[in-house]
């Protein structure tokens, strides 16, 4: 059978646990073929492959629901639901997802990206269909790293009250992006070290369960023991406190022993965890022997080598910011880094390596992480919280309430701010300028390349309050480091200052590129530009506005955030307020949701880019529009 | 002595046990005849009376650290550091917080309002002392409520890795500010239940410490014991697996025990939580014996009957709304209730009586909520979230991520929006608009009254996508109901027209009726205004807009909430895309933080008033200002 041929996973109801294997193996071989073209999350994909076809063997997709926590790791599951054949798209421009989604395939109940979420909805799902007296059940699969999010842990709190039927898979791959930290992952390690895989707890319960009940007083002697055996038995008793049954842990990699797991759940009726120990990456050398994540997601590779291909050239923002908040750190030792579950992605090994007591990773918990940090900032440190725009939204009430609310010193290092590519809706950093903007302390940066970038993270290592500075995906432009002027809070840059000027374009990070090929362009027209760098985001410089208020210029703000809320609104609204009815427009992404693609095809599709811009000064200077 | 004369905590060093019992008396009759005349959360600090001298007497604050969660329950705190004369100011405009605050007392090391902050800041404060090499200790005061909440769980498990020295005090009271829910719940229960407080594991293990160390053979054996004695005395496993030790449960009214208790911390070096049983209310009838939660923190009060004094009338905005909701899921069975731990502050209890099976207080756990909808959403159902607006902040990703990215069906009720008055900074519900405004699927309304309340509780019951209500708090204006056309989304409504109009005010909620006085007396001054009730924040009545641009109409847009971001700015933003240069104008809160006062007041200092709303037309109309 070719894997093009599947449709649906109903066939795997006939295979034997020797044909599973063989069809493990094939399945293998094309998701590290097709990566290897396209990219994608083949570490966290290799690790569930058995996982994945012993689920589909034992339930019965779509009545029985599947619910992948983050949702990276689903492809295997895409596989057995007839959508090989779109893989050569795969987190592309209108390509396949790469992460469930509903309107993809009946199959996929539940959509995410960010972490944590499948439990709540897995009891959501679960107290609907007992609400309508259905029968059929409800399957998150979740990572050891996922689970430590609190949403994850507030999940399993109602869950094990609530007592509604659902199995939850826990894989136990030891990696969420870095190797994962925390005391639960303590916790698994104990287990995973103290138990054989074999050795089933259940075992000892099932022959208690056989006990015939002959009278209360019996069953009551079996509950005792069965209770007193739980705390004998070490293992998931941290759940079992929870309410709820812990069986495991079990190879993920041998089908008996998931297929025994799975069916000893069958005459259970409330909530399980299933505890699976599998490996990332199994089964293609270079992402088993993976220590630090660089396997977890990635792009196009070189089969035989592990090369990865097409991401050279200059340092990535990550590393340029990271690294210059290290040197800072070096002499001064106030200074405190700390991520959540992602000191590689945010390039802060070096930062961990060097000066372990000043670094955190908290793994993935991001209230956590920014409440941490302004703890930190109350006993006079002066913590730096590297975080992506995406998951700063983990955060928001956390910025509000115990940083910007008593003005504390933490300086937020914003990755990935903008359009971010493959990962698609759930991972654009296009919200976190219009959830910051409104906060009253805070201080927002966008820097236009690295040597702004570098006077930027002196400010805010200087600076007394809450401050963040966004950056975004990809490169720096490499750039020989000279000298500029050091920036004044507030105080906008003028790139290319025009006297005789027709409009002005106001602009941050990477868009400010964008506004200046487009004034070369109107420049040939006869029409003058002048271009803003507005690097403060977040104090508006007041005085420029003002004074293109008196000429009465046309303004326009171009920035790759969300439109509403955005600078460019604001900007509106401050020359609304002080009098200025200059003609002002934005070019910013519209209000929908931008779906995945290359940034350069996302750009088209929002309208930022030269030739909307230069359109629309064009309107804006001819028809006083 | 008197209360008033107490200038710090030291004295409480030379108090023995009886001493300190006769001083909890005074402080509980000083409590409970204060809180009568101002209000306050009386029941809370009722209960943790004897807890909070145990800890000032055995601590030396400030150079501890004491972190109170949540915060209301820090009444003692503030009499025992010397702000006792200011109790007649509490939580009133310019008085005392009710809450922690840097600014009045160095013993305030932390503050918060919002719950289950304390553990992350814990672990930031005792990282900055580790670092520092100081020596003191951080002290935690967290409820079994706040507990729950996904970030005190994502710090505990941090905390049991990172091992810094920290004593948790658990005040477990049974309530959050309704009966707690959930697993942890049940589990605390189970420990109440089978333990005497006096049995406390620590005697056991005190026994193995003393075994002398006369090698590693025999240290390893006295380990090995432990290890075992810790799963067979179940009390605190659960912490236990997650590196945190255990002590108690302990009598949090008793002086003998707590005192002991926090001894056998002293030489421990990593974390310790000390799990205390206390009675909210403790020492006052009314509070004491109160079920629902009605003395967790209420107005003034007749202390002989524990009558409630001055909020009668029409019934509240919460009671109104809920009740609606409830009369619906009678006949619509797809309609499920959720509240995050505010059934009775949300009046939600009728239908948590009535119909159980579609009700589910979650706890102090906003994600889930949101996320939990969600996947009831997803499976058909119709769920309801009954929120107040400072705690939505909680769950904005997952209402961007979970709930408005695949457009599901949850109907948010938003309670308490607006300024909320004593309560003050921590909990207005100001910023909703600006962060619900951006997420592209969203449609947001707010009532001008009940009337028009019960046409939109329809519309978002029959509507499909996200959808949420804000409604103030305090009351409903009483209105007999009668008939008006139902609501058409997106449409606004010209509640009075005026044909030869000189400007044009947009609000929506109370402060329509602030614009409405106004109209009368700008009429008076010869003015004609045109009042519009933007009963849809979100989407704008694009059409109307444009009437206006054509007419070139000055408009003003007023609101409470936070300015920058919400519906004036949107409409200012508006205006400008679609080139009509007219004066638009806000008046809305400016972007500071607004404290505690009566509503009334705050409204004057944020400028939301009749005589404002009056000078800011004349302006616009007069000056073309």
């Amino acid at each position: 059978m070719r894997l093009e041929e599947i449709e649906n996973p109903s066939f795997l109801k006939e295979k034997n646990d020797d044909e599973l294997e063989e069809l493990a193996q094939k399945i293998r071989e094309f998701l590290i073929e097709s990566c290897a073209e396209t990219g994608g999350h083949i570490g966290a994909n290799l690790g569930v492959v058995e996982l994945t076809l012993a689920l589909h063997r034992f339930y019965n997709s779509p009545e029985d629901k599947f619910l992948f926590d983050v949702g990276h790791q689903a492809y295997i599951h895409k596989i057995l639901t007839g959508r090989t054949k779109d893989f050569k798209t795969l987190r592309q421009y209108k390509g396949l997802s790469g992460f469930p989604k509903m309107s993809e395939s009946e199959h996929d109940v539940w959509e995410a990206g960010h972490s944590s979420t499948s439990l709540s909805a897995a009891l959501g799902m679960a107290k609907a269909r007992d609400i309508r007296n259905e029968d059929y059940n409800i399957v998150p699969i979740i990572g050891d790293g996922a689970l430590t999010g609190g949403m994850a842990l507030e999940a399993l709190n109602h869950i094990g009250s609530e007592k509604s039927k659902m199995t939850i898979i826990l894989n136990d791959n030891e990696m969420s992006i870095a190797p994962n930290v925390g005391a639960m992952h303590n916790m698994f390690g104990r287990i995973r070290t103290n138990s054989s895989y074999n050795k089933f707890k259940y075992d000892a319960e099932e022959l208690l369960e056989r006990i015939p009940s002959v009278g209360p007083s019996l069953r009551d002697l079996a509950d005792k023991v069965k209770d007193s055996l739980k705390y004998l038995v070490v293992d998931g008793v941290f759940f079992e406190e929870l309410g709820i049954k812990y069986i495991g842990p079990v190879d993920g990699h041998n089908f008996k022993e998931l297929q025994k797991a799975l069916e000893s759940t069958n005459n259970y009726d409330g909530p399980v965890i299933i505890h699976v120990i599998t490996k990332k990456g199994k089964g293609y050398y270079h992402a088993e022997t993976d220590a630090i994540g660089k396997w977890h997601g990635l792009g196009p590779y070189k089969i035989e080598t592990g090369e990865t291909l097409g991401s050279s050239g200059t340092e990535s923002w990550s590393e340029y910011v990271s690294n210059e908040v290290f040197e800072h750190a070096l002499k001064d030792k106030k200074i405190v880094a700390l991520t959540p579950a992602m000191p590689v992605g945010s390039k802060l090994t070096k930062f961990q390596n060097e000066l372990p007591e000043r670094f955190f990773d908290v793994g993935i918990a991001e209230q956590h992480a920014v409440t941490m940090s302004a703890g930190l900032a109350a006993a006079g440190m002066k913590p730096y919280l590297a975080i992506y725009s995406t998951f700063l939204q983990r955060g928001y009430d956390q910025v509000l309430h115990d940083v910007d609310r008593p003005n504390l010193n933490v300086f937020f290092g914003i990755d990935r701010s903008g359009l971010v590519g493959a990962d698609g809706e759930t991972h654009h950093g296009i919200f976190d300028v219009s959830f910051l903007m409104p906060l009253p302390n805070m201080t927002i940066m966008m820097p236009r390349d690295e040597i702004e970038a570098k006077l930027m993270i002196n400010f805010a290592l200087d600076y007394d309050g809450p401050i963040a500075l966004r950056y975004p995906r990809g490169n720096v432009k490499g750039l020989q480091i000279t000298e500029r002027q050091p920036i004044v809070k507030g105080k906008w840059e003028i790139v290319d200052a025009s006297k005789e000027k027709d409009a002005v374009i106001i602009s941050y990070g990477p868009t400010l590129d964008v506004a200046l090929e487009a004034k070369e362009i109107l420049n040939k027209f006869g029409i003058e530009l002048e271009v803003v760098n507005a690097r403060f985001i977040k104090p508006v410089d007041a005085d420029l506005l003002k004074e293109y208020g008196q000429s009465k210029t046309p303004l326009l703000i171009v920035e790759e955030v969300i439109e509403t809320g955005g600078l460019g609104q604001y900007v509106q609204s401050y020359m609304l307020e002080n009098n200025f009815l200059n003609s002002v427009k934005t070019i910013a992404i519209p209000d929908v949701y931008i779906e995945q693609g290359s940034v350069d095809k996302l750009l088209i599709e929002a309208g930022i880019t030269v030739e909307n811009v230069v359109k629309v000064v064009q309107n804006m200077v001819e028809n006083n529009d």
